[in-house]
């Protein structure tokens, strides 16, 4: 199951349900919104998405998640709107044989959804506002003002500009 | 926080213990009781341990997890005694500032555990009783009746001998 949500995400729910009798390992993991990217602090997120294009391709990865390994059960599941500090921003749960598949397809899943899914963040840090960005950008980087780049990730279909994100 | 418990092991509890706001990412992994193993059925498993080895050990892997990754905090908790089909045997939880160091410290410890901590475990079967053996032996492979090889994972101290397990 994958999806977008707008109010808390229950991992707690989601990492029972992927369980199964026939699997062996179950991975879970949370995106929590950190206060400091290097030296920046974060006072909250927003998180927002083009909704249609992001579920279809939150379910395009779970199937391919499905084609490349075996696996019991498969939870995508990301939050939008406005997060605090520590919240949970994304959640991934996988069944699997064994803990090696679940690890893999854990990070490839995780990997896709940053690359490839529709969603962009806006740090709001206590001294200002910097601009929404593809949540690709942020990996340890310091948090880019520009989002045209974002859109090349699509393509360059120019998605950052469709989807009536800021 | 590492430890060996007689009773289930609260995954829930353990998962947001080791969240922290200086962190963007938390793993966790289950280790599950699987009905099969091949075509051999599990009806339940039993754990055991040599104790204050084994508690070492698993101090001595999250110290090792410390050193080698930048970590928020770790949590490694193994159950003994009596597990059912779909129980938890394992938990490990690790959180980090990115993604990348919890999958690679946690899949450090969880394979650490594995091969280094002195848990046996012999798998019942509906048909009759397996031998015991060191956990490692059982990745996907067919379960060994022999437990004498598992002392070689220990520097050949002959663990296996000493430990009380049956």
């Amino acid at each position: 199951m994958t999806g977008l949500m707008r109010t808390p995400i229950d991992h707690h729910v989601l990492v029972d349900a992927v369980r199964s009798p026939r699997c062996g390992a179950v991975i879970l993991l949370l995106g929590t919104v950190r206060e400091l990217t290097g030296e920046q602090v974060t006072e909250f997120l927003d998180y927002e998405a083009y909704g249609p294009m992001a579920e279809r391709k939150l379910a395009e990865i779970e199937a391919d998640v499905r084609r490349r390994w075996v696996v019991g059960d498969v939870a995508i599941v990301h939050r939008l709107g406005r997060l605090e500090v520590g919240e949970v921003s994304v959640v991934l749960a996988v069944s699997s044989l064994h803990r090696r598949e679940a690890f893999e397809a854990g990070q490839y899943a995780i990997d896709a959804l940053k690359s490839l899914v529709p969603i962009w963040k806006k740090e709001n840090a206590p001294g200002g506002v910097e601009g929404w960005v593809h949540q690709s950008a942020g990996r340890g980087l310091a948090v880019r003002t520009d989002t045209e780049s974002s859109a090349f990730k699509f393509g360059g279909v120019g998605v950052a500009g469709r989807t009536g994100s800021p």
